[in-house]
């Protein structure tokens, strides 16, 4: 099977530590009373490796520290320990150019939904090649699908904490893949356009860049924040503020933002067309610019290589 | 630690077998590729034996089934081998009164939320000496805690899918027992009770014995179809409407029906108070009789020991 062959093909490029030990890729397990398995009782994140140096490592970390404090998930890992281990796995992963996935559970208990049974975290960090994105996605644009899975309400499961529940995302994605699309954008429950399944998403209406606020019920993005900070840095005109469909049909461009794809922009959302061309998108492509060059301008302060 | 040492001796208890072969509790695992450990993307069921056959066996795999219809999970194994290994899991028990959890995943595959990349089920069977409950819980009642953590919306997750994803009931227990609860209940977005954290919920007002409709976003709960469908057998006034907060606070009686606990009367929503003994309680005293008798009845068609 065509899947098959491409898992263990990525098994062969992936390594993994798990609760502070080097473990083969096609043998790394965790208990199956791990309340992350049982319940998706777990907070992650994906930070990025660049030349031999992670990338707003310290904001990653004060997001996983977020989540935890969203669910009340103890640390009983320093976050010394936690980072030790990220180290140690981009280190013998030996890659320059490297994405690492940190999954921080809240242990195994007895089976209990109960969070106080717990007494332990599991630590698992999974280094790969930083994924390349298809020169044409930043290009030509992608298409998104609005299908009528609403993101998960905030006062039932916070999309600010990154964490292993992410069923809604997954179903999104499926509809999307069924209608062709590249991904999902999911509207919360007032139907304002919250976020993607794992990324931002801003328009821009008459040389003006907005994007959703958090209580909208989204993940505030790092790159989110860092392209808030770079167009505040250059007075241009940006916005926080809720997003209706009918702004994505008036919108002039439309582009989303993670921490992997950086800016990809948008050339349809379901039957509105936004274009097919770099070039139809100046503002968009201004900020793809701007932002190369933000990331390429980083000090390396958390060098692994 | 107390709750470490609690969980040493829930393995020693414990029977675990993975993808068909059995493995002693404290080493059994699975791959962190699974997609379980990795979104919550599985789903599972709660079987209950006395005197060694399965009861209800036939409705829980249905709704099984009917689990991974909503998710749109693909069944790798056959209902049969699902079968094969539950009752082998049973037999190593060698409990007669035993519970058994049965946990399904979309398998492992690349670190992608598409499910498109599933290749395989991964199958765990986890048996255990049937709960018993406090005699005082059926006798005294328990105390519910109604906080403001909503149910997952249907549009979101549906809660009709028994999933692992389950952040939600482990917020919502956990601001419960921050209370002094037993557990919880939630309410949906339109303010209406859904259902509590593991089990159903159902009032009586004036001999009316009323429980929500699956469409405010609840798990059709297999118990809760056995106590409607003697309800109706008996000629008892039943009816399947949404229920308020006001019809809480005028409710005559209260009680919570699952699989493991059977049911349960309530003496307590936060400071709603109705009575603290089973003598306040006919109707809920006469079904927790009636729905003894009809478990005591039922076939042994599925024996395992």
């Amino acid at each position: 099977m065509k899947e098959q062959a491409e898992f263990q093909h990525y098994l062969s490029e992936t390594t993994v530590f798990v609760n502070g030990e080097q473990v083969p890729s096609d043998k790394a397990s965790i208990s199956i009373f791990d309340r992350g398995f049982l319940f998706g009782d777990s907070i992650y994140e994906v930070c990025y490796g660049q030349d031999g140096a992670l990338l707003f490592f310290e904001d990653h970390m004060e997001r996983l520290v977020n989540s935890a404090q969203l669910l009340k998930i103890h640390f009983y890992l320093s976050l010394d320990e936690i980072k030790d281990q990220i180290f140690a796995t981009l280190r013998a992963s030996g890659l320059k150019d490297a994405m690492i996935r940190i999954i921080l559970t809240r242990g195994e208990s007895i089976i209990s939904l109960d969070p106080n049974k717990s007494f332990k975290n599991n630590l698992v960090t999974i280094a790969r090649p930083r994924p390349h994105y298809s020169d044409e996605y930043y290009q030509k644009g992608v298409f998104l699908w609005l299908g009528d899975i609403l993101r998960n309400d905030k006062r039932s499961v916070d999309p600010n904490a990154k964490s292993g529940n992410y069923l809604n995302n997954v179903m999104a994605l499926e509809q999307a893949k069924e209608m062709g699309a590249y991904d999902a954008i999911m509207l919360n429950k007032e139907g304002k356009v919250t976020e993607g399944t794992t990324f931002n998403i801003w328009i821009v209406k008459n040389k003006t860049i907005i994007t959703p606020p958090i209580s909208s019920g989204l993940l505030a993005g790092i790159t989110r924040a860092n392209i808030l900070k770079l167009c505040q840095s250059q007075l241009k005109q940006v916005e926080i503020k809720d997003i209706s469909i009918d702004d994505l049909k008036a919108a002039d461009e439309v582009f989303i933002t993670s921490s992997t794809r950086k800016i990809i922009p948008v050339n349809k959302i379901n039957d509105i067309f936004y274009g097919d061309s770099i070039e139809n998108w100046p503002i968009t492509k201004g900020l793809m610019l701007d932002f190369d060059n933000l990331v390429k301008q980083q000090p390396k302060e958390y060098k692994y290589l």
